[in-house]
């Protein structure tokens, strides 16, 4: 055993709450929100980047995110596992996944478990709290990260720290955990901290093997389906790919009332860095940079007479506040919210309510990921549809055709390698190419520099639907 | 002299209280507001179709917005004269060319000078007020229709009745004006309506030679500009061009300010339906039908725990408004207004700041429109531009050429004949079209239906001003 630590990123998360910036498509953790051009996700995988401490992490995530992660990592030029859910089942199969995908290596490896989408205001203070906890892993307690409250939250879990650990654990500033307490009420929340609570941050830090004998003592269902689901695991590119058949037969259940709630050796490290979970865009207010107004005001945004408000301008509209205090408006390519700094909570309701009546906004955004690239719809009537088409270098399409639509690409930028039925042209900037309804094409970017090119689709039907996929190096079944 | 009532539609304004709907590019009057699918200006002019009371109506209006006028009348299937001017000069100018223009007819002719974007809740009180109204203005009286005030408004001007007028005006109701009153602060207006003082609704009915005598009295430089911009008008189409070197000497100045205020023969018709001059998003909020919860909700719109509020979304954007009472939310294709619903009068501040800061949005909408139809960015990148054209059933775009781009049409609906280089084809749906940089081209509708295509442009510069014109149908200077 060595003293480094393993971490694991949990990236599966939808976070709805932060909608319309956070959907499905397109969650939280992903996007640049408590800082500009990073998302929580990546200021998570850069905090730990002192090789000395921490061993290459592994990721968690849904199948759906997979070629986000791997697109968000390469871009801070870092290298992860990353373990692919093939279904949602909450956090204490994904942590059975993650200790033994680290006991495959080194049985007592020190696991570190980070959620991806929350804000830490000082990344050295962080890693120095992962150094000092990791006695107490060592000893064999699951070690919790402890945070001290700023103000009596009603959205965290608190943490009641009982008597010093013995040894050099205690002396590292760890102890016992009383007991673990929901979420309380205002009043609640006060009397707890006045009684030297903590909130609980979701950081978890433990030997493998004694995360493995609490799951098999506390929750053996969730470990028989995680053994399964790792032992069939299969890779697919950089991607372990968890069986899921067995991975699904895990009960839907938090690593908190699965086993910290349960066990007896569970620890606490008390600290006091910035943190948020970022949980509703009032939290995000709260951790953003203010102005001298108190206000918060991100991409194309203009107020006035306007205090202690969050404007949030993810894509090209211009988004303006006049004579309104405590607002929250944020505004994509598509959507538009408007609500109060204190109610974000009821965001979730909202998408809910736009889900069941079939809004498309409600989870999917207009620029889709996919693992050439992305695209982009940009306008849409009754018998056409135009998107604008971004391709990696050497990103390469499905092999495909469809049945209800004529193709036109131009290309804007870059170059394009273009399969008609067959026949195999480069297509240079200011030059098009045309896919009639039926014939069999790709699309390859063979150059060096993104390809971008605008595609007009001219058919009775233009739904993504119509891809009859022939041959996909990605081995996807969508294009 | 007839009875026949000569109706003059002012629809000069600019109307920025009202964005980011209303724009200089495309001002209150003409967008859907208080109704679905009918702008205030078409109501107005609909409100006109009794040919038993009303002449055909001419309508005033910015040079600018001659084809928008010209389209929403034909929509309507109202034919009436458009005078054109060519600056912005308030209403005393308009109302004197107005005046000439009937005078030209019908020396003693009766005109009705009428906003183009106030809602009237009923039509058919509107035409017996203006029926009304006839006997004063026959015996010599400058009328002006007086709204009995429901609210202590502070956002109109008030008419102080004096005594009735003498024989059949008397009879019909019409009083003698004591004064007018400029808009009061809040505490006056409840005083003036105790007093029985009326809202200036901005509607006058005179005799022609009534009001040329007293523009001659009290406002000679204003009638000496509109008689030699009337005299030297030249007809374009279906336009008639005021004099641009004779309109610009006319002072500018209201009609009430340069006459009302200053004859002895205002007189005055008290009449009570329903009224707004929809000077505010709160106003508009006013005259809208509300749900139960005092909601009025126009467009892709959802909202939660939030009463009393207007939520306007006029292009595709779905817009949410989360536990807010009392809000007003307006958003377009390219910018989101958020403000309370009484501070709308701060709206023309923030506009007037956009403009400084070069924000487009401040004055241009996306969508533009031209004789030929219209044309709309639907993306944009350093290289290239993508437009959506729609041409109408014999729209001809001018003859044109491009030093900076080349650009591919694809059509996705109808039929294009396009020129280039002296070469003319007929372009079908799903085909395209490929301009190169250079080349002399045009674009024509020879059809029965719309012509819609998609262009792409490409080239290091695609601003609007890259367009050299060679020959245009519609005598102008822009695309």
């Amino acid at each position: 055993m060595t003293d480094l630590i393993h971490p694991v990123i949990l990236c599966g998360g939808s976070g709805t709450r932060l909608w319309p910036a956070s959907r499905e498509s397109f969650p939280k953790q992903f996007i640049p929100l408590a800082e500009p051009g990073r998302s929580s996700f990546q200021a998570t995988a850069a905090r730990l980047g002192d090789a000395a401490t921490f061993a290459r992490p592994a990721v968690i995530t849904a199948n759906d995110a997979r070629f986000l992660v791997a697109e968000q990592l390469a871009q801070g030029g870092i290298k992860a596992d990353i373990l692919l859910e093939p279904c949602r089942r909450d956090s204490a199969p994904a942590v059975a996944v993650a200790t033994l995908h680290a006991a495959a290596r080194d049985a007592q490896a020190l696991v570190l478990i980070l959620p991806a989408d929350h804000a830490v205001g000082d990344d050295a203070a962080f890693v120095q709290a992962a150094q000092a906890a990791r006695a107490g892993a060592r000893a064999g307690h699951i070690m919790t990260l402890g945070i001290a409250p700023t103000h009596p939250s009603t959205a965290y879990g608190y943490i009641q720290p009982g008597t010093s650990l013995s040894g050099e654990a205690g002396e590292a500033g760890a102890r016992a955990v009383d007991r673990f307490l929901e979420k309380p009420d205002a009043a609640r929340a006060a009397g707890l901290i006045a009684e030297g609570a903590l909130w609980n941050g979701g950081y978890f830090l433990f030997r493998a093997d004694v995360m493995l004998d609490e799951l098999e003592a506390h929750a053996p269902a969730v470990l028989e389906a995680a053994r399964a689901a790792v032992e069939t695991a299969t890779r697919d590119l950089d991607f372990v790919r968890l069986d899921e058949a067995a991975f699904a037969r895990a009960p839907q259940i938090s690593i908190d009332y699965a086993v910290m709630e349960r066990t007896s050796r569970a620890g606490v490290l008390p600290v006091s860095f910035p943190w948020s979970d970022i949980g509703t865009w009032g939290a995000l207010w709260e951790v953003s940079t203010r102005d001298a107004d108190g206000n918060a005001l991100r991409g194309r945004v203009a107020v006035q007479g306007t205090r202690n408000s969050l404007v949030h301008s993810a894509g090209e509209i211009l988004t303006t506040v006049v004579g309104l205090d405590d607002v929250v408006v944020v505004t994509t390519d598509d959507a538009v919210l408007v609500t109060s700094r204190s109610g974000g909570a009821e965001v979730k309701g909202l998408v809910d309510t736009l889900r069941r009546q079939g809004e498309p906004e409600a989870d999917a955004h207009r620029l889709m990921y996919r693992p050439w690239g992305s695209y982009q719809r940009i306008d849409v009537g009754a018998r056409f549809q135009v998107k604008r088409i971004t391709v990696k270098p050497g990103g390469r399409l499905s092999l495909q055709k469809h049945h209800h639509r004529a193709e036109h690409w131009v290309v804007v930028r870059g170059t394009a390698e273009v399969t008609v039925d067959g026949t195999v042209r480069l297509v240079h900037e200011n030059e098009a190419a045309y896919l009639p309804i039926g014939c069999v094409h790709r699309l390859v970017n063979p150059g060096k520099i993104p390809l971008e090119l605008i595609e007009v689709q001219v058919g009775s039907y233009t739904g993504e639907d119509d891809i009859i996929r022939i041959e996909d190096v990605y081995g996807r079944e969508g294009r």
